[in-house]
């Protein structure tokens, strides 16, 4: 097929959105940013390290790398817009799961009002995906890791732990049940939730992708905090209980530690009225670190080089 | 030493410009955006594939990752202002590796003004570098490849063939003349040209990546035109006929089909007064395709698959 044939396929289903002032094909991209300012983050992903071809269909995985990086733009307080991906692959790629891919890619793009703008596609040993995404702040101040101050409650938005009991029934050779490998495979972030949270105030938000602990640790680390969560406030949901109980694992453990469902969590000053889709989970306080129920969480996040 | 770990080694000498509202550690970065639009390019380099470390010294592969990225920037008439880091790599990278590619990358964006704004640093078999620069087009319009016309001239800023010719020098197991190693190594792409272009009235750009006759092509086909080269009107230099004639090739191959200089080729109507920097290569014509002195050249550029 050679590089420009792979080319003409990936960027074949381009739809362009509002911001976007030229797409792919041209040396470059260029996006519209009214608000005169650019949210931007980029991440790799490698075959068999981030993903597993026979674990999620091209499109999950298309889904699932742009889910990853549109979670950091709203964690942000701002709305997606533009996409870029890298992607190196093996020459004797099926031309079908670059199709699945791209549609999934192009359909998170469409949940979010974004578009792929440009690219670049070359040959490697295995799939790498380069995902950069853009976003708009829309007239508001980025909500960063560093503002949390004692006082604040500590909330959540989205799902925790679903996608780890996942991934746990899948290392165990399992497909089912449908809706925590789902979760795995295709996690749904509440995008919508991080610019709300900037409008109510949040006074510092990530997205959950190393675990609610180990992101609530950067939130601590960043502010000069401590965060005191306390259990009782997260619900364990049946569906984790059973799945735990299948497997032998406390549900507790996905829920604190389990990454890749891309929540939101934020600090907010205590008097903030929040809305529905935001739960309380704990508060800040003097001091450093998380603590859980008081105490120290025996076991951090996930590192890729552990 | 782990992956946050990694992340700070990354991210520890990190120097913002003006423009950057926001750097790395955060979710994403933030980049100020005065022009209302942001210029946005990303490109996937594996080891092995666009980079020998016994070729090239990790500074050198920063050096080159970056200018290859804000090539494309300056292509487009805009400068360069942020660059996003993707690093997959094994686990036993040496630390003064990682330390000789991060200073490349930082000495490249000072060249222009950028900043390294943020990445994401993973484990892979091999080293792949996910590089995504951004540029401010400070007002002008973006200069595309769709708009040669008939009647154009066609010119050229900075160097072709060299790079190609040090290429073919260490592919024969040499380490010399310096001169095309070096080219190889460390391009040096004539970024301010790409503005220059943008304001002396360019009907259309490119960097030369892929070789002269190729990214000429891609311009003859985007503004449905022909391109006329002369071979005469491009001298070749001295030292391609020295090194063509050691290694029993002709260096108009490598003038006309070598990549990796990363010069700009740019279209302007027949009467703009080019000024010292930018050479006359040939014209825009009705028809289609790229002609070297009336004739096809007999190979493309190259191709990451072929």
């Amino acid at each position: 097929m050679g590089e420009f044939g792979l080319i003409k396929r990936v960027t074949a289903g381009f739809v362009g959105v509002a911001s976007t002032l030229l797409g792919p094909g041209d040396d470059a991209a260029v996006v519209a940013v009214p608000d005169g300012r650019v949210v931007a983050t980029t991440d790799l992903l490698v075959e068999n390290r981030h993903f597993r071809r026979d674990w999620s269909t091209a499109n999950d995985i298309g889904h699932k790398a742009a889910a990853r990086n549109f979670a950091d733009i709203a964690a942000m307080g701002a709305v997606p817009t533009a996409l870029l991906l890298g992607f190196a692959t093996p020459g004797d790629v099926e031309l079908d799961w670059v199709d699945g891919l791209m549609a999934g890619l192009r359909e998170e793009c469409g949940e979010v009002g974004a578009a792929i703008i440009g690219g670049d596609v070359t040959a490697a040993d295995v799939i790498t995906l380069g995902v950069t995404a853009l976003g708009d702040l829309q007239g508001r101040d980025p909500i960063t890791l560093t503002g949390a101050r004692p006082g604040d409650v500590v909330a959540l938005a989205g799902k925790v732990g679903w996608a780890a009991a996942g991934f746990a029934v899948l290392g165990r050779g399992f497909r089912s049940p449908v809706q925590v490998v789902s979760a795995h495979r295709r996690p749904e972030p509440p995008y919508a939730e991080g610019p709300r949270a900037a409008e109510l105030g949040a006074t510092s938000m990530t997205d959950v992708s190393d675990g609610l602990v180990a992101d609530l640790g950067h939130i601590a680390d960043a502010s000069g905090v401590r965060i005191n969560l306390s259990a009782e406030l997260l619900t364990i949901p049946a569906k984790l209980r059973e799945v735990g109980a299948a497997l032998n694992v406390d549900p507790l453990v996905w829920v604190f530690t389990g990454g890749d469902d891309y929540a939101l969590v934020a600090s907010f000053p205590k008097k903030t009225v929040l809305p529905e889709g935001w739960t309380v989970i704990g508060a800040v306080a003097e001091g450093e670190g998380v603590r859980v129920d008081g105490r120290r969480w025996p076991a951090g996040g996930h590192e890729h080089f552990r």
